[in-house]
């Protein structure tokens, strides 16, 4: 069976650095934006679209019951999400039958159980991510610590209620998860050399 | 100023070994009951006694305002809880500053903060707490799954009360930590050395 790892991140606490830095270090693959655009290539929809639905959507923002009980048919924008969530663990499974991976988000420590990834989560304390944001934001931008702060909390929340949503498993709890790392006093290029070690 | 590793841990998960272990392949001090006996030569307590009021004891499973707001003096029981407590935190400041060390339980990752310490919490799902506990109880204790499961809990609740107590925050809270391990799918002797490289 191919080696899976999967990475759950907060918002800033650099858990996409780290996924793409350890699939570099142990030289397999790291799918991200990958998915996205096979997801785009077998539905006809556009990259942007599947983008906004995925992860960063509010299709789970309403109780599901709405969807499910009283209304004769579901919610269309929920309706396309499970479409594209069924399409993307499809190709979750395809990419773990391909060969050893790292695969940042997407519930895919859920969707791939049976390949028995080893599932890292990694997070961080308030003021690491507001600054980890603060380094990485678009040339431009010039949010107020509040904004980013809104912005960050908005993000993980639909992050939280996509993962809950289909897995039925609380977001971040550490028991779904093999390894949980706190970045907060950490230099991510710095650690991923040990890290892919304890990996390979 | 020396490295100093901390490991808070779920009965049962096998932080203890993890602890001893990792302190044997680093090649650096490991505390655990040498912190007993240390407290004993200076209270003239017995290490039985300490044992007893230290992490495993009931002194906060009443409401803190008992003591402090109502009573003329705080509950004896509490009293010498405070009293080891603190000759505890000057003890393992001691060590903190005589080498590198990894040091078990006890609150270490609060009391020692100042010397950022590397601080590791380690858990496991509760069958394999379960099926640990089984391999490693006394000969001759017999206790049903029902009453294992019991006693766990009570062990993890005890410890939390006493965390909470001393440090103000939350038992197991991974924002607490630097590292949480899952040992459900791991053997700790196995993955000891790659840490070891990981933090050495």
């Amino acid at each position: 069976m191919n080696k899976i790892i999967t990475i759950g991140r907060e918002f800033g606490s650099g858990g996409r650095e780290f996924g793409r830095r350890l699939s570099e270090a142990l030289g397999i693959a790291y799918y991200d934006q990958e998915i996205v655009s096979e997801i785009a290539k077998r539905t006809s929809l556009s990259e942007q679209y599947i983008q906004s639905i995925s992860e960063h959507q509010n299709a789970f923002s309403f109780p599901i019951h709405v969807g499910r009980s009283f209304a004769p048919t579901l919610n269309p924008l929920l309706e396309q999400s499970l479409a594209v969530y069924q399409e993307q663990a499809e190709i979750l499974q395809e990419m773990a039958e391909k060969s050893d991976c790292v695969i940042v988000g997407r519930c895919a420590d859920y969707v791939l159980k049976d390949y028995h990834p080893l599932r890292i989560f990694v997070y961080a304390d308030l003021a690491h991510k507001l600054r980890r944001c603060r380094e990485k934001a678009p040339e431009g931008e010039s949010l107020s610590d509040r904004e980013l702060k809104q912005k960050m909390n908005s993000i993980d929340k639909k992050r939280a209620r996509y993962y809950e949503f289909y897995t039925g498993h609380s977001w971040g709890d550490k028991l779904n998860f093999d390894i949980c790392l706190n970045t907060t006093n950490l230099v991510i290029r710095d650690i991923v050399p040990a890290f892919a070690k304890l990996l390979g």
